[in-house]
């Protein structure tokens, strides 16, 4: 079940839920009293992001999806009487940003893509800096330009080294990062680190997020401090967001963590999930071709671990806050979530058909990451994040 | 004329200003229609934030500021009838974070504290890389954990090497960071740069900053990506803010820039300040020492130049966000903006009387951090941001 904001003619941002090509309006559902037994605030229906619905918490959002699981069972037939009421055709609305996000923190979690990024920029070196496996790298990134899915993005203009000059103008390596972010439910007073065994309490949700890369620029910038205008020019966030807890059908192990993290790190619980990524590419001047399938399991650390990590010194979460994977790239070349790594920095260009190649994306081209889990017979589906170069 | 937001008894928070040992209320001065000819939301003063009120702009800010020049003229007699209403005692009040801060960007534009940083950790080389003096170098930072001055600041616990052993404990290594922060006035839209010579309109208003740091966690943790929970933990931002306008009798040009930079970052108008900043140290064990002077005008990079790099790709600011310079060093050793280098990474403790000296802070010890501006005459208080390590 998939909770997004969405508006419609004249009906203002409201939450809702993703039911096959409708959308279910859950500010109507709620006036027309199917929660009035649950003791839910019913104004948290009645706004532009899903962070009064979030800080709820979880006992709140578990009896609403028991409710809304009776209402849609036998297919809406107990909505039948408001079905014009409470129901909108996907084709009618639109989609906004469904959090209001105070901080966003992205982490470099996919082992296979900080292996690639090390083996093409310190081909002499360990692929894997020393601190890799002994804590979750990240860095603080750029909440403001955070875009809903479907948002243009502009290609950014910056500084960057070409051919040993130094260069202002477009960025001429742009490229995306497939990523799964988490929206934190739940906050902790700062000073107050959240435990391994409570992190995931503090999930509400999941969603498909792709943080646009413009390699040249990050690669001049980024020495000492990281990252910046490389990235915070744009990232696009999925418009609908999955509970946590419908993830739990699809948890597995990570795969083994050696040497052994440090006591705060270290759970027995299996904290992974095995989720299916796929990275579609609609070039400008061809067709449509898959050129990435990942999975989330291919995370070194858990969601867990990266709550716990971000935490220990004390830093305070809040509703609404953003953690991203960082880039999720298998281990073999065609999971790898970023044309980097496709392209081996341009190295080796990807042929999307006989007449068509790519190092980086070209204005126009289209990136769709799309995710699902399928386990014993039951499906479940992240949706799907989408913007144009432009 | 320093703006902040204060409560006292059972009076919400609301937007005052400081004069002498007083705080006058500008919600009750609104309601006792001082402003009433000036088309001034009287909202904008009742609110646990000054955002709305900085969002009024530049005009409506220099109409409020002249009346209140007249009604404080003469030492307030214009508002002697409403004394006791209009002026709290400053003993009285409790003072708040002034802004609700969307992103924080902490920039590295003190070139003295960059060039200590690279000869401690890179003796071998040159102070500065390549980059430094073609962009400011710059990082997202957190948020959430900004605190207001007088806030204590729990030392945080995370992982580090320790004479070469990973190690997990309390940071060995606190440290404060003296900083100025820009509080952002103005949004520029999504994909629309900032122009340097449109860039100081974006500017509602300085304030004293302190980014503490746990020198040995980020050793450890920053590279690829940066600093994180060396600095996530807390900063403390001062209660008071000063209009920029207020700014404008200390305007000077800065050092010279060579190479010359970019077009999107040159301007022929002296865009630096000379402020006057000190770093007072109360001990827990002994007694408070002044421990380190520098100004404004040792930055390498303007306020200018800050906001037309932040936004040359894109990226959006908002109202409340909030851009940090860097530590501002000067080129002495009284100078330094940091115990870092005010003790060269622990080599040289600094000595604050005959018993007591310091490499990094030990709990108790009570960093405030203070400013002014004098010139022909005129004189300006930046206020001070204080806090105490427990």
């Amino acid at each position: 079940m998939l909770y997004g904001i969405f508006s419609y003619d004249i009906a203002s941002p409201r939450v809702g839920i993703q039911y096959k090509d409708l959308v279910l309006d859950l500010e109507v559902v709620s006036l027309l009293g199917y929660f009035d037994d649950l003791s839910i605030d019913p104004t948290v229906f009645a706004q532009p992001a899903l962070n009064d619905f979030i800080a709820l918490g979880k006992p709140a959002h578990r009896a609403i999806r028991q409710r809304l699981n009776e209402l849609l069972d036998n297919d809406t037939a107990a909505l039948a009487d408001v079905h014009d009421q409470v129901f909108i055709h996907e084709s009618r609305v639109t989609l906004h940003l469904p959090v209001r996000i105070g901080d966003y923190t992205d982490f470099y979690a996919g082992i296979h893509h900080a292996e690639n990024v090390g083996r093409i920029f310190r081909p002499q070196g360990d692929p894997l800096l020393s601190n890799y496996k002994q804590l979750p790298v990240g860095y603080h990134g750029r909440a403001s330009s955070i875009v809903v899915s479907g948002t243009p993005v502009r290609r950014p203009s910056g500084q960057f080294m070409d051919d040993n000059r130094l260069t202002f103008g477009p960025s001429k390596a742009l490229d995306f990062e497939l990523e799964l972010a988490l929206i934190i439910g739940k906050e902790n007073p700062l000073g107050e680190p959240i435990p391994m065994e409570e992190a995931e309490d503090y999930i509400f949700g999941v969603a498909l997020f792709n943080d646009w890369s413009a390699r040249d620029i990050q690669r001049w910038e980024y020495q000492p401090l990281g990252p910046f205008l490389g990235k915070n020019f744009a990232s696009s966030l999925a418009a609908w967001v999955l509970p946590f807890d419908d993830l739990e059908p699809f948890r597995v192990a990570g795969m083994p963590q050696d040497p052994t993290p440090l006591p705060y790190l270290q759970t027995s619980a299996p904290g992974h999930f095995d989720l299916e990524l796929a990275v579609w590419l609609q070039a400008a001047d061809g067709e449509t071709v898959c050129i990435a399938r990942s999975n989330t399991k291919y995370l070194y650390w858990s969601f867990a671990q990266l709550i716990a990590h971000h935490t220990v010194g004390g830093c305070n979460l809040r509703v609404g806050d953003l953690l991203a994977t960082g880039t999720i790239s298998g281990d073999t070349p065609g999971s790898y979530g970023s044309l980097l790594e496709l392209s081996w920095n341009g190295e080796r260009p990807l042929h999307l058909s006989h007449t068509t190649a790519r190092t980086f994306l070209v204005n126009g081209d289209t990136v769709t990451l799309q995710g699902h889990g399928f386990h014993k017979g039951i499906r479940i589906d992240l949706g799907e994040v989408t913007g144009t170069i432009i």
